[in-house]
């Protein structure tokens, strides 16, 4: 809590650009309920918890990047099975430097989501809407409509996200104010993530001498090939 | 099915930027008919599928990069044998989200071409030239036309290419309209790609100890032997 | 020696932009007496030093990534403990080419410190302040303040560190002028650094068929489950 | 030959923006004869040859990262033995599309001078010396001047380089057009080798419960020992 506090502190004596608001302790208590909420699930090998968050007087904002899941076809071929993403979560405040990790909502950008994002300029805004229930019978119960609307004096951006479940009768509503400093964190990172969440780090080079190096001189994408057809 | 449909639903909701509408099972099918339609060769270990595909009403483009080769000479080094790009492979829509896989066409972006699509800004446009046969009796017979112009109201680009075979008499032409954010996405994408298909992501540095690192000491490419003559 | 004195010599030389003055034998020194300064405590093993250091006439500028450290909790899973940052180390100088690594003083930037650096234009400055005792008896007692002012032509920066310690009566403040060319190299080297220090090169993608994979499809994380509530 | 000549050829076509003239064949002869003209001293394990190279009437220029060394010091440390560079490699053509690999003449670009490169805007020039034997009694004798001058329409740069030896009085001079699209390969993988001449990608994070990690709670270089002092 001290570093949260000092850091809060720093903050207000901050000129211009506030510092980093990130606490560890906040980020074990994120993560390790992020533990306990999937009932032990979670527990996969390896797993990284890095999350950005920013932490404002309303409402939390962490961004992770979700990574592509592959599945084998053919013989050792990886094909993209499930697409990357990254991950929003808001959380309200229930106090100073309390958020309640229960009544968390998550939107999760596709790549061309991200690629929004990345294209914001100072000036623009930009709005996605997803419906988790759509083509099914419940079409338009619940809508989720994440916006990004830069601040007046170009300071930073306001980050909204409603939702609205007609089902329950419920509209919940986060708005986190992101400074320009920290905008550009969420730029440079997704940049950084973009082909991770795409699955193109995952792309080999062929090593001389392999089988693979060998079948891939008759690859059907080498580049000579595009003159086949 | 669903995915895609839910994501062309929530593509019309969107305000001004369009979502992602890339599918699982379009990419199953895509890379599925990919592995067929080479008679197998294209079962290399380790081959990874993820390329990025853009699904328009009349026609589909899906960019992946294609990773150089090397082979070996002198005593274990290593050197760019086939040269990477970035592939451009264009569908035809033969039905409402259904595309033609057989009649695909690719064209294949060398290092400097993706140099002038990374460069190319929102009121730019480019365009290549390439000819299968050129210097060979058919020079000329086979043309391939890459355009890339940008919409009027600066929303994205049109991406086009045209291939024209005189030999069978036939003239292909794919249209796709990219928005801004898809463009953004080919662009971070390509930018992060470009040192890979140039190979630079092989670069090794020489670990202390070993022989490597003595005999580097001697490099005739180290930066102090630029004074040796 | 010689190599510093060329490069020096040849700044003279330089029309417009310098160029750089790093030298291996001052690295060497700066790491060895690090090495010392520490008690031995810092002989970790696979520790790697590659500073990026600006020499001046009155002070030295030395920037490194300092890295995150993870902590397991759960099964394998992997927290962010000690968050990364970019240190940033001023030295004075005591003699023409000659720094007192002694009286070095040291300032961290954060990940959103290091964002305001990167999205600082050529006109813009910016300025942050850590107190290292705040919240204890001592709050206020020891000031940091690292500015970045911009040259009134725009060939560089003036970046700064003043230490105000009112327990031992002592102000002490370093200015090192940047140029555009160093400045650059700074903002492309923590655009680079920025993902690291935030953790994210650790996140990795599960292997088909592992345990890990299974899981995943279950993941709370992963996109689809956005739609969960 | 075959490749070379199409892509000259489709460089005739090309409409604005010429297409990459490298060509493997050439790749093999530059790097075979660079495997010679060291006497073999140049085989190292796993060195990689892969530069990117333009082709122009008068002359070649080829771009090759070149990483730095570390040497090993304390337990286990390792410290920026030999800085890494860009090394710019000049060849004067001696007939159509073939170029004198024994007259080249080399010009390695520091981490600095690379900042340089990657912030020259479509309308800056930069210029840099170096004097080989500096500070010798030959200090003069040999100058390297490279300079980066923009077209007058915007289109491009030349990229000249001028050797004066006064010892044997003798005058060499390279210019070699880059187009913007060239011009973009070389300051993205610039900016992507940059981190790496600097020796940046060998940092490494340490792994929990590992003796490396366990130190590290007392590196005197983690952000929170910022505050030592």
């Amino acid at each position: 809590m001290m570093k949260l506090s000092r850091f809060l502190n720093s903050n207000r004596n901050a000129v211009g650009k506030p510092t980093d608001v990130r606490d560890g302790s906040a980020l074990h208590a994120l993560t390790f309920q992020a533990g306990i909420s999937t009932g032990g699930k979670s527990s996969i090998q390896d797993r990284v918890f890095a999350p950005y968050s920013v932490f404002k007087g309303k409402a939390a904002l962490s961004v992770e990047p979700v990574l592509p899941t592959f599945s084998k076809f053919g013989s050792g071929n990886l094909r993209v099975d499930r697409r990357g993403s990254m991950m929003l979560t808001f959380l309200p405040a229930i106090g100073e430097r309390k958020y309640d990790y229960e009544k968390r909502q998550k939107f999760a950008l596709s790549a061309t989501e991200v690629g929004s994002l990345i294209s914001t300029g100072p000036k623009d805004s930009c709005e996605f809407f997803h419906d988790p229930s759509m083509l099914s019978s419940n079409a338009g119960q619940v809508r989720k409509n994440l916006s990004i609307k830069p601040h007046a004096d170009g300071s930073g951006y306001f980050v909204s996200l409603s939702v609205v479940n007609n089902i329950l009768k419920t509209t919940e509503r986060f708005t986190v104010p992101v400074t320009t400093a920290e905008f550009t964190v969420l730029k440079t990172a997704c940049s950084f993530a973009l082909p991770h969440i795409m699955g193109w780090d995952r792309l080999t080079t062929p090593l001389p001498g392999t089988l693979a190096s060998k079948l891939s001189k008759v690859d059907p994408q080498m580049p000579d090939l595009e003159w086949d057809k």
